[in-house]
């Protein structure tokens, strides 16, 4: 089942998304051009990953010299629904997109072993980390203002339930900038998988209900411009859709 | 006027401490000894400084060699409140205390200069934002181990109104281990002050209510013991209690 948090009516729902509609909790079908898609989940904790795919760090000519994985949070602040708009600073040359599959923790996991990490899994979305790269001074953790704009982070449509995708260890992920696809990998080549980082970091910190983990993304990050349509799609998951605007037309909305 | 979260009969309320004993939003007086504290804020964002005075820096050994200042997140699971106990993993060789001056955004801020960022400030209050050295492997941005652990920050004991506090540019920060006074600094040797540092984080993101600013700890952090009372103090806003327990005594509270 797909689940996803609308705002309909001048409310915020709970809703089940389905072939033919929205279907609200409360039992209303909705249209999808009288309603706003919201991010699926409210995280206390956004847990990103940075270059977690072998492909991905080759193509940015990164050799690790570091023991800890590369994870960092992201600020509530970045997170913004299926087909919101994402705001390109005007003094950035380099803004790239990111396909990352999501996974949202569906209860309290503290030194959780990685042969029952799935238990604390609740199911899997969709997040495309948009990265400004002109930022980056040190690729172990990102500072703030690579990753930490508002709305920088769009995140859904929906959430699908862990029983509802086969293995999440093997899901193609695609990126298209206005209808071209310029993304393509699996969640296969992970060098962390699932287990592993439920492992790790339950291993030092509990994690919550409703917490993210933002896995990373394999190769074939671009820069995008003002005006492109951005769509990260994950197999089994569906097509997250965002619109890159400018930092003038953005502020005046 | 001082503003603390207090537990009691089975109830969070909203509090204020004055010389006579802590009075609960609905007016009744409870003592300390029926009460546990809890941290006096629930931020959505908590943005940490490393190295924000030079002395402390020095002492590390510490060259900056980037240009965007060392900020980063903590988890909120790392808060915990005045005379709580904070555990000391049993694999570190050594966990250290850091006295900071933390400030409490009251509104929302968005690309706000420095000439008016204290309108943007409700509040101080004092955190002791442990760090696990071991875990340490790059200054610029901790890994998430070195500064994330479950109640491994204190805070509190309640934040003292913006207006009560004469200059908190200008107020002494003191560590007592077991009575001992072990670390002595000013925030007003801070290398970024609480101006720059909102200028800085809102020129990219939203501040919002309630979110804190840990602004850094000056000389003076040695390693702690299981068993130890480590009491950070800032002037003209309170004493902060902790006392330091094993894994194994943590585990089977």
């Amino acid at each position: 089942m797909k689940h996803a948090r609308i705002a309909y009516q001048g409310l915020v729902h709970e809703a089940v998304v389905a072939e033919d509609g929205i279907q609200l909790n409360d039992g209303r079908m909705v249209s999808e051009d009288q309603a706003v898609w919201l991010p699926p989940v409210k995280p206390n904790t956004i847990f990103t990953l940075g270059l977690n795919y072998a492909d991905h760090a080759k193509e940015l000519s990164f050799s690790p010299t570091q023991k800890d994985p590369l994870v960092f949070f992201k600020g509530p602040n970045t997170l913004i629904g299926h087909k919101a708009s994402t705001m390109r600073p005007s003094d950035v040359a380099f803004m790239h997109y990111e396909c990352e599959l999501a996974v949202v923790i569906g209860k309290e996991a503290k030194q959780i072993r990685k042969e029952v990490a799935y238990d604390y899994v609740k199911g899997y979305t969709i997040a495309n980390d948009y990265a400004l790269r002109d930022y980056l001074e040190n690729y172990y953790r990102p500072n703030l203002r690579v990753k930490n704009r508002d709305g920088c982070t769009p995140i859904g449509p929906w959430y699908v339930d862990k029983a509802d995708v086969k293995d999440p260890m093997n899901l193609a992920l695609r990126t298209y900038v206005n209808g071209e696809k310029t993304q393509e990998g699996s969640t296969a080549d992970m060098l962390l998988g699932i287990p592993e980082l439920i492992e790790y970091l339950s291993g030092f910190m509990t994690l919550f209900p409703g917490d993210i983990i933002l896995t990373g993304t394999p190769k074939g990050s671009i820069d995008t411009a003002v005006g492109d349509e951005v769509v990260t799609e994950i197999e089994e998951i569906g097509r997250l859709v965002n619109t890159i605007v400018g930092e003038e037309a953005f502020l005046s909305n």
